[in-house]
């Protein structure tokens, strides 16, 4: 099977593909592919989240359009959340309401796209920065995240790529694919290494405080005032609700580097040709924000901390995987794929699909996410799915191994 | 003051800066600026509407991602509604689901820009349309409506400006701004002129079915075995819920003349970037679109037709204001202003500014949807807000006409 590069495909696509070639009446399918929880029953989110929702519904005030740059309740509200973990104070102004962290990803590479624009983004890292950047003819330029060094930034990639068509850098902390959490140091580290080169920072805070290791979330708007910071975040992931698309784009940029009235004015332009989230959802915000219980927060963080150390055991008796360095935040992890120790297997690309067709597990191979022989696994999975799908490539590693001498199935 | 072309600035634009213009403390806003209902009381919702949204997401199984594309459900249930006004029968592949029909207009300039194509689009029409465009360097070139034949298309100035780098025709039926509802006839002389041009019909039908007057609806998908046509709708209008941003984008092209292998991967990329509607909302539409009953539509309907012919009525006594034609579909209309009649109006923004700031009434500048002198009235309205919002725009008149034989106030 041809696959294509990952600049053409996304992970959406390829699971679409992975599912496709899944034999139903072989196994039960467990996908470890795809960041969203929700699939398993331990995590569901919490009802005063429902509650605001049906709440903002059923008062027949949020059926009409909001401003397309958010109603200004929900600007207030996230203004008001973020600015707790920030040494300055934003405004609601600074805070525009997107269809999900996707949309925002989408309106800010292209409010920052000109010509011969490149953007700096880490490998492994999310296609979708890719996908946006081809559709806006903005050139990608790769660094590297170093494993070894708990997936920090290779900070002196960056100052080799970095030129004066450089329009931004991205961090994502909590780390997808990785599940780095980075450390104070190095984030401001990262905040030094874009201010000498005059860029933004793009920070992707979609996995905004889940964080369950030695490292606390620190947002990288900590060092707005070094370097105009554009966070990316949502309710998505923190309150397991993806599928209600709400987001948003917040210029934590208090001495205004970057923001001045020609970005800001090409900002709202461009919200006015968007579709943002619905009103009535936008509505419930507030509730939401300032209801949810610390307890809920917790029992996350700990089912994902149980989850991901359990993950990290498992991988230790699949001899072709690596896991190098141990999950701190977010779902996902990258695991080394050792393809000399398998006979029959070409590379991870082939060994998800193989994976899916005989043991119906889907992994997502790290080809999509920008590292060849890798795999990504989301462990924001129940407990019991997990241990099964890791004792099913265990059964699929010693069935392909030369070693032979696991459990092996007819 | 020096307001922009409409080229920069858009409805939600200019309408902000005629509210941040008027006086609260003299008379109570009425705004019939924006083609948003739900500010009028007598246009709510049915309930089986919000309660097909409660029950999805109360059943807990919609708060994850759904397909970019959309739900299966969601898109067979719109591929089932629109079927029945066709002489085939759609797929549900050609739905696509988005946030709202602009984010459909957004996704179809956004799939179809090339180097140097352009797209025709009508004057007067909808804005959003000229600034996806020049989001994505998309020449416009516009033909006229006709005001004196029911604001029919200019057919020869569509001969004149189609070329070989046309990549569309842009058909909003029923018309805003102008409340047309197109014949069967002339519908299929636009599809002739389109086919021999050989380009795509975008037919906007945000306000299927609202058509009141003696000319019924007939979507433009009728005419999709002639000419590729390219539907989009929403249940915004028709349900009267903009705010909750639930559209689609349909091929309705069932001789694939136009949709083939290429620009399907093409979409689907683009969906994949793209923020669409919350899961829970998408869920809902089978069973929004199963139970809502004909009296619900046929209400809606009747208020719409009697606040159109109050409007048209009121009109007739304001000497400067003339209704060219009766609208017969949409929820708004486009009245010719003489500005000859008024001593200290300079032009339709000045009228709609001066408006605003003496008498509290928005109404919105023609020259926003492309019509210098003209001015767009959202008759989607509470039809005792309607006749008061008139008769001061009649005071307004007396007090800035040379004639000076009316009611005036100090």
């Amino acid at each position: 099977m041809e696959i294509e590069t990952p600049k053409n495909v996304t992970i959406k696509g390829i699971l679409g593909m992975l599912m496709a070639s899944i034999d139903d009446e072989k196994k039960r399918l467990i996908s470890l592919g795809m960041g969203d929880p929700t699939a398993f029953s331990c995590f569901t989110t919490t009802s005063v989240a429902e509650d605001a929702v049906v709440d903002a519904l059923s008062s027949h005030k949020f059926n009409g359009y909001s401003p397309t740059v958010g109603l200004p309740q929900t600007r207030s509200a996230i203004c008001e959340y973020l600015s707790i973990d920030l040494p300055y104070k934003l405004s609601p102004d600074d805070v525009y309401i997107t269809a999900g962290c996707t949309q925002a990803i989408e309106v800010v590479i292209s409010v920052l796209a000109s010509p011969n624009a490149n953007i700096l983004v880490p490998r492994p890292g999310f296609p979708i920065y890719e996908l946006c950047a081809a559709f806006r003819n903005v050139e990608i330029r790769h660094f590297d995240l170093l494993p070894e060094n708990g997936w920090e930034v290779d900070l002196d990639a960056v100052d080799a790529l970095a030129d004066q068509n450089t329009i931004a850098i991205v961090v994502i902390n909590p780390g997808n694919p990785c599940g780095n959490v980075y450390s104070y140091h190095h984030l401001k580290k990262i905040a030094e290494t874009a201010k000498k080169h005059k860029i933004v920072v793009i920070a992707d805070e979609v996995y905004g405080h889940l964080a369950f290791g030695s490292n606390p979330f620190v947002p990288m708007g900590v060092f707005g005032s070094m370097v105009p910071v554009l966070t990316l975040g949502s309710l998505s992931k923190r309150w397991i609700v993806p599928g209600w698309r709400l987001g948003w784009l917040v210029m934590t940029d208090p001495n205004a580097i970057f923001k001045n009235a020609k970005i800001i004015d090409r900002l709202k332009k461009y919200f006015d040709i968007c579709g943002g989230p619905a009103t009535f959802i936008q509505a419930a915000v507030p509730q939401i924000l300032k209801e949810t219980s610390e307890a809920f927060f917790t029992r996350t963080l700990s089912i994902l901390k149980h989850s991901s150390d359990l993950c990290v055991k498992k991988i230790k008796d699949i001899p072709c995987l690596t896991c190098p360095t141990k999950p701190q935040g977010s779902m996902a992890m990258m695991v080394k794929l050792n393809i000399s120790l398998l006979k029959d297997i070409k590379d991870d690309i082939d060994f998800c699909f193989k994976l899916a067709k005989e043991e119906s597990v889907i992994l997502l191979p790290g080809l999509t996410v920008g590292l060849k022989n890798w795999v990504r696994i989301t462990f924001a999975a129940e407990p019991s799915s997990l241990e099964e799908a890791l004792e099913r490539v265990k059964s699929f590693y010693y069935r392909h191994s030369y070693e032979q001498n696991g459990s092996v199935d007819p």
